[in-house]
């Protein structure tokens, strides 16, 4: 096939998701997902290693996002207050990609599989945070537990945010989440 | 065999660390571990239904102590407060059991299938202690970040009562690790 395949990795991931949700994961193959976007299997093979790296191929540039953003911080904010700042530079990159981030959440909330290698995903950019935060000075626990709260503001308040219907930014959500954090730890 | 096999089951544990440190656990097999504490193969079935269930057989009992001593805890406790209280009882069940917790850490952190499975079972406590708040009338998103924040503090408290060689016990170091939460949400 050698015409020109206008929009070809989106028009895949499309597919892919509407494959794993009529399917299931496990049931859909990459010669299904390409036929179901009008393309060759080696198409897909151009786009993605394989049918999870529809899904998970975003994660490393994601974690990527979240050290560099941290680490350029000014070295006085506090590590929450940098981890806010971090949290909020992030945010930006979901603008526009709502309806993928509700549809892939759904196929991972469907799958153990899947489910795990989220967690994996969020431990590995857990211990990443920790790691720019000890770089910057942070001692321990202090680098370990605000990479963690962090971690948990984004996990809830991106969950949230998915689950929303309304027009509120990922942004908002975050920081709404991280309010009610600091609210929680003050015994308030 | 039918003679009395006295403490067989702290006998498979042991000879089970023991091998999975010294052979790694995947290339380690029921029949070795039965073979090294001197038992039969039999005899370790009846204890232990693989040969993961030695390092993971604890867990379904400490989501439960966690759940149950959270539900007890007084309705007019703020939830951080009462889930500072579920970590001070929760920690007396490691009390004798740091040898067993240290050895157990270093072969979970030595295998990525472990590693996956610990942080399955902390997201599933993450969860089962939310829900728990929620019962208690706690609302979202205060019950899932009170959650998140409690195993954020058991897991960093956890690792570092493991790494460390002094007599501090497990409750002191999940008090500590609290309190250091507390600051970094604090923004101090």
């Amino acid at each position: 096939m050698s015409r020109w395949e206008p929009n070809a990795r989106g028009r895949l991931e499309q597919a892919a998701l509407d494959l794993y949700r009529e399917r299931g994961f496990e049931q859909t193959t990459a010669a299904q997902i390409a036929e179901r976007a009008g393309l060759t299997e080696r198409t897909f093979f151009r786009h993605y290693a394989d049918k999870r790296e529809v899904l998970f191929g975003g994660s490393p540039a994601l974690e990527q996002a979240f050290v560099d953003t941290l680490a350029a911080t000014p070295a006085t904010a506090a590590p929450i207050d940098a981890m806010a700042a971090t949290l909020e530079t992030v945010a930006a990159f979901f603008l526009e990609r709502q309806d993928f981030a509700r549809q892939r959440q759904a196929v991972i909330t469907a799958n153990a599989e899947l489910r795990e290698r989220e967690l994996i995903k969020l431990a590995s950019l857990s211990a990443a945070l920790a790691a720019t935060l000890r770089r910057r000075g942070v001692k321990e626990p202090a680098a370990s537990l605000t990479a963690e709260a962090g971690i948990a503001v984004f996990k809830i308040g991106f969950e949230r945010w998915v689950g929303d219907s309304g027009e509120r930014t990922l942004a908002e959500f975050l920081r709404e989440s991280l309010h009610e954090l600091k609210l929680v730890a003050s015994g308030e």
